[in-house]
């Protein structure tokens, strides 16, 4: 049943399953050559600065954006590019593609090798296409609407908890710790610490891939900006995983603000009743 | 000022320089082994069960721990050998090799790529000897008293943060919640969150490479087995972090109970004092 059949004419028509194959090709060849800047940039050594919003950037974050913003541009310039970065082009177009070139910057400055490079295409809103590549595990993980997600040349599918498996076999996956203060939601965390054994922090788009592979039970990631999120939908659900937004507040700053969890589906179902069960 | 120049004659004396490089390469051809036979496992598949004390074992642990006791037994017949999973063998030997198979079973078991195979050399209880093979991200950590610390060709020298930088910008990494509530230290781990901005479980050895490099302030990492910690305090001292024991009971059960921390020197000294500033 998958989305993409809803639309196959008419004004909301989604790419064809050819197009979006070749779409899926090229942001594969984009992003190895994202994975060479970087390990050239690791090896050379890499400078920060704080930004106005108190978060470090480095020229690695500005060197793979503006890398793929003239690629996408050269290949398709009717399209539009939202970057973490620099200024959205094209915003009112029907295709945008959305780049967050370092997604785990903190991991990136301190050499914690669970950084990656996320790239997505959505369609008149509608995520149809993600790439998350880990330079430091050197694993990219890639899909699009009908083809399914792959990590290198290996299908992805989770399987669900099986009638019998216990939900505390499962480590949960979570964002940082003031990721969830931001959101508002202190108590979910300190109520997931109490309900679960293993929670841990794989941050960032580490912890999405862990999802994708079936690793970890759910991740539950508060508090993110589109281009942080922007790949794993479709990603997610490609590879049988449930996805659902928590928040999804598109308007209020630059990227929005999104809460999410993705995963096996009856862990993600735990998690949700936990997350919308208040006060504690 | 090394330690090992303490004691080059007498009962006491550790090994020379020379017998320790030869020792050091002995047991790094046998992590590289070790990462043969769980990379051959991992696209095999891995079984597990149950043990008395309700942690998980798979077959890989055993099939390692075989390996390398087989192996050292072969090489060094009256060296003793501990291990996480069978008797130990020459109980009494000054040398004694401790093994642990696979340190993140739970991480292995889920494909988590973040476990380890440790292997060290005490002499008359004094660590002279580690190896950490992460096979996850094809990095061996190995060293010992005097050789430095290295990842696999690389010499690691982890740097003091310097008088302006502030304690903020580091990563604290710690091992999970269960092992601080075990250790009697839940309060810790409440006043950690709220004293410091980046707290994250890397858990298990993986945890302890990030402070060998240096890509995170501390390692935290309470609640653990003397097979768990056996590398760590040679590998910390020689790439130039502080290393503290703070809980070192060898007796009250089988591989005894240790709380540690270890990294940048300005670091861990301010995780010793809140550790020690009871009650919060």
């Amino acid at each position: 049943m998958s989305q993409a059949s809803k639309g196959k004419s008419g004004s909301d028509a989604l790419p064809a399953r050819e197009e979006l194959a070749g779409l899926l090709e090229k942001a594969r060849q984009l992003s190895a050559q994202t994975r060479c800047l970087i390990d050239q940039a690791l090896a050379r050594g890499i400078s920060h600065r704080l930004k106005a919003d108190s978060t470090f950037v480095t020229d690695v974050d500005l060197a793979v954006e503006e890398h793929v913003r003239s690629a996408l541009s050269g290949w398709f310039p009717s399209h539009g590019i939202l970057g973490e970065e620099f200024d959205a082009c094209n915003p009112d177009a029907d295709y945008q593609w959305i780049i967050d070139p370092i997604d785990g910057t903190r991991s990136l400055r301190h050499r914690v090798p669970l950084f990656g490079t996320i790239l997505a295409l959505h369609v008149r809103g509608q995520p149809v296409l993600g790439v998350i590549d880990l330079p430091g595990l050197k694993r990219c993980y890639s899909g699009a609407l009908g083809l399914g997600t792959w990590c290198n040349g290996r299908r992805l599918q989770v399987a669900d908890l099986a009638r019998d498996d216990t939900l505390e076999q499962e480590i949960l996956s979570i964002g940082e710790r003031a990721q969830f203060h931001k959101a508002g939601k202190a108590d979910v965390l300190e109520h997931l610490y109490r309900s679960h054994p293993s929670v841990r922090t794989y941050c960032d788009c580490f912890g999405h891939c862990l999802a994708l592979e079936g690793s970890v039970g759910a991740m539950i990631d508060p508090d993110l900006r589109l281009w942080d999120v922007a790949a794993t939908p479709v990603l997610a659900r490609e590879a049988g995983c449930s996805f659902h937004w928590l928040r999804r507040d598109e308007k209020s700053r630059k990227g929005g603000c999104y809460d999410v969890v993705f995963g096996k589906p009856r862990v993600v179902d735990w998690v949700m009743r936990l997350w919308n069960r208040q006060p504690f």
